[in-house]
């Protein structure tokens, strides 16, 4: 199958490079140094046990895609910030077969994708997978899990062939009519006790023990699950907050990628995670404002971090 | 004058030893090193100058009052957590005249006061004044300003010789039948741009100059506005948010006490500030969301600081 990704970030790097193990793949970047490393000395991972591999998927700066060519599959991984630009970009690339396709944390993605193809060539999912950049054109694997695709219209049994190329690839992977629950469920955790993690600059395992933390993520999640349902879905919110509570309880230590990049001073994904449900409950008439309140206060200690460099 | 003050901290002290030049004046203390320093040494008061003051106000546990004294006035300096147990400890000093004050932050200290006495013999404040603890029976007198009392109950001109004699002792005081909305005008701030720098840690500059944080702090007004005219004032939320940004774009690098609080791992009084907004909308039916979202944040922030040490 010939797949483009965009954006050669951790996990483009990262699908680009598993990806390649039986499909041809052409990662697109805006950043000319890393499609230098990567065109020099290919894509390194290293699997969490250590274990390293090499993969030499083609690479291209995204402004320069060769005319004429068309994707089967353009794989969406830049930060939503960028995505309509980089889809712009990448237009030429788009032809009367290609699907778009994403993986990534947050709602409201397929509503971008659907700008560009129609919603029956548009797929949305979610992946347990998650890496971070360690070199020029290197990532860690950080941990792997299952992948879930389904459609944003049309049957998921049409998707089962693409499902079946991820999990050949090295991502073991199911179509499901269901994928917007899975994808909301995720977001669940995200935009409540993942967010706070980063406000709080503290462990997961603050905001199931500490009184405060906890109430403020119950009211995240019970703004979340109502956005959620005005969305079509049919999520219990006790039932929500009881398995999220749950799981931070079994991953008390746990660090989350939100909560590392305000302490790195980074500018973070909540715009995607909570802002993309403060977003969608605008457009559906839900009131949010834990969730507004916490994406403008972690816009705050970005430009903290920013300032004080 | 024979004036009985609660609570031997900063304020107490300052209050306390600077009344004590025309008035007798016993300090309350519950930590009986407090009392047994000031017995030994007196008051130490630093002027903003750098001149030193002595003061030599009588000093008592809070649970060893003689029996069979009553105060005057009785003025209120213990953090308002501790406020209804301190007026328990001191009953015995209200008699039939007593005048119960406070000039302490926030607002709801009358209606604790209003247990312990008629409401015409509650009087309530504001002061700009304050003070830093800065020796074992001494503090730092960090800035003078003007200080306000006026009833809960009855004319502000039966207050005049009570602020007659804050005036003659080094508080220029005026008896005011617009306290409240003195009190009021003092928590828009400290409700709103205070409380948001011991959230992010930062000075009050970055409320009036980082977008998110000056959006939140809007939004903090906007809600304690609403509180306020509920309660039967009438202030105009754009003014009071125009003259809050103002106030802040003047004292840019200025560190508030409930910063410090946290950053220092103490407890902050935000329950008495942005709480007092809180329980003030809840009796109203106004909503605070944004204000109840700081005083949870502010308080896990204190359990993280705790848990820490």
């Amino acid at each position: 199958m010939k797949i483009a990704i965009l954006g050669a970030g951790a996990m483009g790097m990262l699908f680009g490079g598993f990806l390649s193990r039986e499909n041809e793949v052409l990662l697109l970047e805006k950043d000319p140094a890393r499609v230098a490393a990567i065109r020099e000395s290919g894509v390194t991972v290293t699997e969490p046990d250590g274990t390293e591999l090499r993969f030499a998927p083609r690479a291209e700066q995204i402004d320069a895609i060769p005319a004429g060519e068309t994707a089967e599959l353009l794989l969406v991984f830049v930060k939503s910030l960028f995505e309509t630009e980089a889809l712009e970009a990448a237009r030429g690339l788009i032809g009367p077969e290609t699907r778009l396709m994403t993986l990534q944390n947050g709602v409201g993605h397929e509503e971008v994708l659907c700008r560009f193809a129609p919603p029956e060539r548009v797929v949305i999912g979610t992946t347990q997978d998650n890496a971070s950049v360690c070199g020029p054109a290197a990532v860690k694997h950080g941990g792997a899990g299952k992948t879930a695709l389904g459609p944003v219209s049309g049957s998921a049994e049409a998707l089962l062939p693409l499902a079946e190329i991820f999990s050949r690839c090295g991502f073991p992977c199911e179509a499901s009519a269901d994928v917007k629950r899975l994808i909301w469920n995720k977001l669940f955790l995200n935009a409540s006790a993942s967010a706070l993690t980063a406000l709080f600059q503290v462990p997961l395992g603050f905001i199931v023990d500490e009184p405060h933390a906890r109430t403020l993520a119950a009211k995240l999640m019970d703004e979340a699950v109502a956005v959620a349902n005005a969305e079509g879905l049919d999520f219990e919110a006790e039932a929500v907050k009881e398995q999220v509570f749950a799981q931070l309880s079994r991953s008390k230590g746990g660090l989350t990628s939100i909560y590392a990049d305000l302490r790195d001073g980074r500018r973070s994904e909540v715009d995607t995670i909570s802002g993309a449900v403060v977003r969608a409950g605008e457009r559906l008439g839900v009131p949010t404002p834990n969730m507004a309140f916490v994406v403008a206060a972690i816009h705050a200690m970005e430009n903290k971090a920013a300032g004080s460099r």
